[in-house]
């Protein structure tokens, strides 16, 4: 599959290499068509990997993941151009991080609302899945690198998208559990965990960890 | 050890019952005195079970537990008597829910602040300690109700209120872990972690889960 990836942080270059060793083709996109670390990617990872601008990204790509930091994440995807969003499984990647504050950050749209909502009011024609917010970017790739059972979570308005990306981490990404937990207001509580998240990195002294369920 | 339990709801008695089966002395604490249901609690419990205000029952004990809605905390604190909390350890198992929008309740405070931190604010001279509060009532008390291993938070400023609040959750309610976040401040994330524990039991139709941790 052509899959488009917007951002080129370690999160996005972390998902977009997986994604190529998968045999998917992968398009990684940045603000500009120059992007020094994007070329790198592309000319590293090799044939099946290419870069350009967020709307060559997203133009390139059959589904898309928003790996772009929270604050960023509407502009880039205005950038990346809706008629290149419209129709397609949008996989929202990113957490509403407001590091202003200091060494512990709080989000900036939270509770009563979402990033993921935002992104779906603004693009109604994508088709929003939050997904994989909820552990560091070794992980989203590489669940097996956590001992014992543990799961990440979809949620999004649009049934079809939830069960092409639960696939997708299912198939490419190793996911043995992934939990639909509703429609996209669900985001108010992945994105919400990030506080508790922070808190058990300061007390883990590692971001390798994640949720399980007992039950 | 005599223990005081302010609020008279569900969490408040499983609480108390607990205590009383693990032979403390527990004075439950009503707004009123003549509450029925705390009567009829300590008439069914026995001989170390009594009832009476919230400044009764923090009066009795040397350890106290916040039982009560998160929206009425403050004012059952202030009517329980600051007098009556200063020195004592105080576990605050309230969350912030606002159910005034609907369903899917938000909380009141959020993200830059937490319940815990109000109350330790405005009750400076107790030692709170915030537990409990990412559980249903019955797995409070009985985490070995659900299988595998998972565990209970603990956040507070004073650590040996912590270590106090660990034995007590280790040895008279069953728990294995207990992991210490820090400072109350991280009662912005067990608090938030009440958003996604919403969409939990939406999504598995029970409260009887608890997260467990994978690293």
């Amino acid at each position: 599959m052509r899959i488009g990836v917007i951002g080129t942080g370690s999160v996005g270059a972390t998902i977009a290499t997986q994604l190529v060793a998968k045999d998917h083709e992968v398009r990684l996109g940045s603000r500009t068509a120059d992007n020094e670390k994007a070329a790198a990617w592309a000319a590293k990872v090799g044939p099946r990997a290419s870069h350009g601008t967020f709307a060559d990204a997203a133009g390139f790509g059959q589904l898309l993941f928003n790996c772009t930091l929270g604050e960023i994440s509407l502009a880039a995807l205005e950038s990346a151009g809706r008629e290149n969003l419209a129709g397609k499984v949008l996989v929202d990647v990113a957490n509403p991080l407001d590091f202003s504050t200091g060494m512990t950050p709080h989000l900036f749209v939270a509770n009563t609302d979402s990033l993921g909502e935002r992104i779906q009011r603004e693009f109604p024609e994508a088709r929003v899945v939050k997904a994989l917010n909820t552990v560091a970017a070794p992980i989203m790739v590489n669940p097996g690198k956590l001992h014992g059972e543990h799961l990440v979570f979809v949620c999004g308005n649009d049934a079809g998208a939830k069960a092409d990306v639960t696939r997708l981490l299912q198939r490419d990404f190793g996911w043995k559990r992934v939990l639909d937990l509703g429609d996209i207001t669900a985001s108010r509580g992945t994105e919400a965990y990030l506080l508790l998240w922070l808190r058990l990195w300061g007390a883990l002294k590692t971001t390798d960890f994640n949720v399980a369920l007992a039950q």
